[in-house]
């Protein structure tokens, strides 16, 4: 990337990506997944220049373990948007990427009619090693492509770990993507997510699978009743649905659902407080994170902090104490 | 409490503990829950004269939610020890102890006979707002239970939160206490609880719900053998046995178990590996909390938080270049 000030490159590219241009926001991707301070720099400014652009986009995140369909789901629902005439963007949070090089939408033979369609931009997972820097760099890739006029973005996730409650912490609608299963198996789902999930999507409503589909949809339903119900949604809501990605069923009933509860929360007021919180937590979660990142990224705190650790771990230090004397050197 | 130097107090008061003075460990306990700088100064003094003793009790953590029965197994189990010339101490975390004012050990009605017996030590958890204090308070007294000569120190606490881990990660081994209970309440054992538990007692096996005791603990022995094999351990670990706390049934079976899986995890070096890391997971975990409390202790940065915080909220300025703003003041 040639060398810019911050500004120059900010107004070099920050109107062609509100004229929604793919490439200008592939750029602007790359640049926020730089670990470059020059680069970050330029980052900063771009996303300052375009944060008042009043744009708004519907960001739905989408968890679902392998195999459950996700790709293909994305790649029905996303087609049958476009055609639509609606701007869908594809976002990927992966956990796994830092080890594996990446298990999620590295491959780019998944969503192949997707990702050729004019209406539709897709971005694998970074490989980065923190899951905080792969949350940052998708809250501001959302940006982004809201900047970019897309009407639907959709971040998608595996069910490892926290990567759920990031996504969560970055989306207006929430969807926990399933297969259908037996009733031993349905004690798999985390309770955590049951209680985040807005709808949950049983996939693979057709063929031999579809009255499996059918039992398994009702008892999800019948779990998410148990829930507390929420103040700020309809009656009917968090709910369980059908669809078949292989058959192009139940999807346009999946995405009147999303609409009506979107709009349902932006009425309410819940909409606006719930993005105002969402982006309060991020900072204070940032600024936890940075706050740590120093006993990591000094060399010198580093080496400090492996001493006094060896020494705890040999019984010659007490941890509480060798933990007061760390804390009073870094603040020295 | 008297004005003392450091090492003036803990000359009084080490020789006592080393003798198993119960007055003086208890006074000990209350230095170490103190909030103030000198009090912490002369528990310091105090820790670091005893670290050396030599005196290792047998940590066993204990977890149940309130019903099983906790109390009951533990004056049961403790009388029994004691009867046989075992020390035994009982500590608590309670993770709800800072709201409630104690829901476990608070009430001295609770484990009577055990309470009066010359070779127990009972203490309730402290009313503290951070699991990170009870935690650090906990292990401190841990240590001071072993130099006072108690065989074994255990830990009680209740499935609340992180609170199962806090007590796994100061424990030599892990117990979960369970009640008799149908099929479809077992899937309420979280995954997390059943991965650090070293064996699972089934209680209240007695009188109506003996043969459900006996369903349950099959059940919970079928789900252990789904784990992975611990390396360090013998094949019959993790293990779910069955007690009745009421008709003091199984309890010795349960201390042989207990005894027989120390024993091999001391004789294979697991013991002595496992002890290290915990120490050095608790320096690591303190430097990072110590850090985190920057944030909330110091008004000024208190209130510059709040400040960028509320920016962030108004979407007047990014998460993340907020987030870098109140880091580079804080490093300033």
């Amino acid at each position: 990337m040639p060398q810019h000030s911050p500004d120059s490159l900010a107004d070099t590219i920050a109107p062609r990506i509100l004229r929604g241009e793919r490439r200008a926001l592939a750029r602007a991707i790359t640049l926020i997944e730089s670990g470059r301070a020059d680069h970050r720099a330029q980052a900063v400014a771009l996303l300052d220049r375009l944060k008042d652009a009043g744009r708004s986009a519907l960001r739905v995140g989408l968890s679902g373990t392998p195999g459950v369909g996700k790709s293909t789901f994305i790649e029905s629902f996303g087609m049958m948007l476009t055609a639509q005439g609606k701007r869908v963007a594809v976002l990927a949070v992966d956990p796994s990427s830092a080890r594996s090089g990446g298990s999620i939408l590295g491959d780019k033979t998944r969503m192949e009619r997707l990702s050729r369609d004019p209406n539709a931009f897709i971005r694998p997972s970074p490989s980065q090693t923190q899951l905080g820097g792969v949350a940052r760099r998708t809250r501001e890739a959302v940006m982004l492509c809201e900047a970019a006029g897309f009407d639907l973005v959709l971040i998608e996730t595996v069910g490892v770990g926290q990567s759920e409650t990031v996504v969560a912490e970055m989306s207006d609608l929430f969807l926990l993507l399933m297969a259908p299963a037996g009733g031993d198996e349905l004690q798999g789902v985390k309770r955590g997510i049951m209680e985040i999930a807005d709808m949950i999507v049983v996939n693979k409503a057709d063929g031999a699978l579809k009255s499996t589909a059918t039992r398994t949809c009702a008892d999800y339903a019948g779990a998410l009743r148990l829930l507390r119900k929420r103040p700020q949604d309809p009656d009917e809501f968090p709910k369980a649905i059908m669809v078949s990605a292989v058959e192009e069923m139940g999807l346009q009933a999946a995405w009147d659902d999303m609409q009506l509860l979107a709009e349902w929360r932006r009425a309410s007021g819940h909409w606006a407080t719930r993005r105002a919180a969402q982006a309060q937590y991020w900072f204070e979660e940032e600024v936890r994170q940075g706050l740590l990142a120093r006993l990591t990224t000094d060399p010198v705190a580093r080496a400090r902090l492996a001493e006094l650790g060896a020494q705890v771990a040999k019984g010659k230090a007490l941890p509480g104490v060798a933990a007061d004397e760390m804390l009073n050197w870094l603040a020295r």
